[in-house]
């Protein structure tokens, strides 16, 4: 718990309370995902099926999907087998239920993929009626699986490495926190604009409370995330961190959430990425060694990905 | 009707004229939809088509499509009928039209969805060319059908929940307007930005008239929509509702229309919500009681959403 | 040609040059597009083949694609023949070209649209490869084809309906100009932005030049598009029209380029549209009528789009 | 290598380093990407296929789809050849290997594409099975390459034609830099923006360093991108230009990066392209002429886009 010195005033339109969160644990995660849970509506009211999706595992989707194919074909196999196995033509006719199950199953498939094949098809009114439904059924269906599998795969995404630590090194004759990242991937970020705050676990009043400091970043808009990015908040006296020593400030419980946005030039779109730093990720005494170098002949920049985080210690 | 006693100006900017509705009744729906009917055009010119679909409550778009299935098939079955029935090879000659039809109706559905299981297979000029054209009709009004399916699925939407009364409390030496409302869904709101309009019916030179005033919103941007956001009007001397006692208040016809809008991270897109609030919504001399708690193991932050209506009464 | 007594500076950033269009004629058509032609690129290198598909009529378009449907078929069907009508399985054995060409041709559309009947099936290895290829292709470009007709379906589109005449009426004790524009459709537009630009063709040392002024809006955003929005130009020092008689007036030769922005909800999009009005459009000494009125039984507002341009006479 | 005389301050937010590239090269290619090579992490976490595919030029872009469907087609093809061609039904029964994987090839296109004549039918459980999966994969797989293949054409881009010298004019009493670009599409572009960065490579303290300056545009937006726009940076004692003379300019090694921000009708989004020049493009003392003119009968203007680099001598 610690006793900020600085006069600032702590800001209100964090969105998140003063007592958000217990001692110790976190706002954001590092996915810059809330710590958060809802509760009071059913769960049908508090989810969106779109945002559920689009979060989900690739593994995990794909999974589902094929779940969900199973289950659709396994409930039109069982219509089919109670309509009457002899209303596919083409099918053996057998007394096995298992077998007569497993033809319907396949016919059902050949019939939501629409590829009918045509050597098993519907005869009779209910039989032709359950595969019409099947085939609209099969690609209203489609539209959203495959809709949602291209929106995954589309989806504007930031795709921003960061520095592990979030450190405080010498600047300009005093000291600055800094953090470090960079676009991993081959998209191309301009007008980027970065963001940082910092909640602090307090005791107010014999109480434990959270407050929220803007901290100012020095340079906070670039034309181009082209290199890494350093951003440096200078430890001054309109910062929450004045004054405190590097023990004052490993006992500190404080959170560092920075947030990014960028104009990505393929998505035609905005990106952004949140991330959060804790006490935990602190480094008190270091500074950022250049992660990027001419390449041998000279040609272009080399961008080591690797070395965000590397760093020298520093003394003060 | 009110006399507002307010000094300041009010608004023209809105977008709603000053005799736009009748005393009573509300600019903006509950549902943020505009209580307003347009003339003058034909049905066509003034329907946009795709905003109707996309409009329309989920299961009547489902039954709607389905119709339009069902509707297509039977034109094309009864095309295939005139054609001759005996062009569709594969099915059985009757002399029963019911049952031509029948198989001229399920011959369609198997050309309209692609699926082609060839039983039944067209034969003849005049039955190749209607099969052909029912396939290209086919697939290019499944792209609209299921476009749209996906586009209703996918659309930026804000999912807020709003509390259903708006409270004047005391709030720091003075009284204030307050309303609340939180993200209900999965979904990750940042710079959030809210607006506030005041619409008063007044009696001015015998005449009832709609006047406007923006109401000043203490903290009208937060970063994160995480938690549950307490939009503040401070009654102060800019405020229309300055001086009015309950008694006024009640008597006086007013509308408060809520707007927020948010970047939405899933969609990468701005998302709005806007909804009214009536006199009818008002509580005079209440104060809001905290949504969100701490998890029991302290771990994270638990959301009420059925608590943003939760007030307790207090005596000014 | 107008000696214009304005004392404003004339602007330069209107992206049309001083030259740019010859006595009488516009700059920018009633529909919004540029009075443009573009040379010296081959034609290929100046189409933007998706802006042409999207802006082409609706009905044109339809043919275009059908008429790209047919002559892919037409294609495939000769390239069938080419290879032996005999590897196209049952099809009957013709010595009629026509008769080959026309199974083949019927065998193509069931492959590119991939309804694939069977009844009709490639033999032989060359066949085999002609129709694997076929329906890949038919695939690909069903994708462009749907893709195309659904991005055309939901294009973001702003339905603005104007008045047809812009108008010179009296105002707080001076002139201003008017025009009148409403959302048609069932569309909501909020945060609405107008601007008005005017370009005058003037004589300078006796050779004709275009000169671009901004002509001041008295309120140029809205919150909500709900009604008709009147654009107030008042005809101040400031204004080109400034101490203009309508003789004078009638014999400039000026357009008065109109664009306007809102957001909306639906696309979740900015939507523009723009139009300009010419001396031809302009009625001296008239004021609108209010296009809107309250419902008989007064439970909303209904806005007549027949009335944008109604109007009475007014004498100065 | 330069010695600077202005006495603006370099700029830092440019997103690139003081050492990022070595003299003589560039930090921005002509077709605007960036002149960069990340490492550090394993190549499939610095690639965003999306981004990739996206850029891929046509021609590769299309084969790389067919080379994917032929490959998986031969995966399916070998396990139905190991499942046995016999349980693909309606195949003939060949002691051929090579013929036989041929008509499981062919029948695998088939079901991929879902046309399914049904010539060929699987038939018992694995046969079924591996056709069934292929037919769920084969919609999968065609949602998403037909999904790039329209993300590619639809994709919002400035098509932006630049001329190929930046040249240094005389300009109302001084000197000015000015490069002219224009929309050589037929793509409506308003609210354009551009931005010119100068980049200096300078030696400081013995050492190569790399300054960046903003370049001052005298006028950096414009309302509509209609005809071709010259922007231009006065040389005054604010530029990086200042008072050097032709030979120094020449012996300089300078790059300008040029970014422009314009919103697409069409697109309905902000679309954005960048160059850069060199000291090699530079062109001393000339001026652009004029690239558009009336057309023969007065109705309409013409850009000749053939014409942006057209410009006189100019001796100062």
């Amino acid at each position: 718990m610690a006793n900020l010195r600085n006069k600032s005033k702590s800001l209100d339109n964090t969105g998140f309370g003063s007592n958000a969160s217990a001692e110790g644990t976190r706002l954001i995660n590092k996915d810059g995902t809330l710590n958060l849970k809802k509760v009071g509506l059913p769960f049908l009211e508090r989810l969106s099926l779109y945002h559920a999706l689009l979060r989900l595992p690739r593994l995990k989707f794909l999974l589902l999907v094929f779940a969900f194919y199973t289950i659709i074909n396994i409930f039109f196999a069982i219509v089919y087998v109670l309509v009457g196995i002899e209303h596919l033509k083409g099918t053996d006719t057998s007394t096995s239920l298992a077998y007569n199950f497993q033809q319907a199953f396949f016919f059902s498939s050949q019939t939501l993929t629409t590829v009918g094949y045509g050597h098993i098809s519907p005869s009779g009114l209910l039989a032709n009626i359950v595969a019409s439904l099947e085939s609209f059924m099969g690609i209203m269906s489609f539209a959203l699986v495959t809709g949602l599998f291209f929106a995954r795969f589309s989806r504007p995404k930031a795709y921003l490495a960061f520095s592990e630590s979030i450190i405080i090194a010498p600047y300009k004759e005093a000291k600055a926190l800094m953090l470090r990242f960079a676009s991993k991937k081959n998209n191309n970020l301009t007008d980027a604009e970065a963001q940082l705050t910092g909640a602090f676990h307090v005791m107010e009043e014999g109480k434990e409370v959270t407050k929220y400091f803007t901290l100012a970043i020095e340079m906070s808009k670039i034309s181009s995330l082209a290199l890494s990015w350093t951003l440096v908040h200078v430890i001054d006296e309109q910062s929450p961190f004045w004054r405190l020593n590097e023990d004052e400030l490993m006992r500190t419980k404080f959170e560092v959430i920075v947030g990014v946005k960028a104009f990505d030039d393929h998505y035609s779109n905005i990106v952004q990425q949140r991330t959060s730093y804790t006490t935990n990720d602190l480094v008190f005494g270091a500074k950022f060694l250049p992660a990027f170098h001419r390449s041998p002949d000279g040609s272009h920049t080399v961008l080591n990905l690797h070395q965000l985080n590397k760093m020298e210690r520093v003394v003060f």
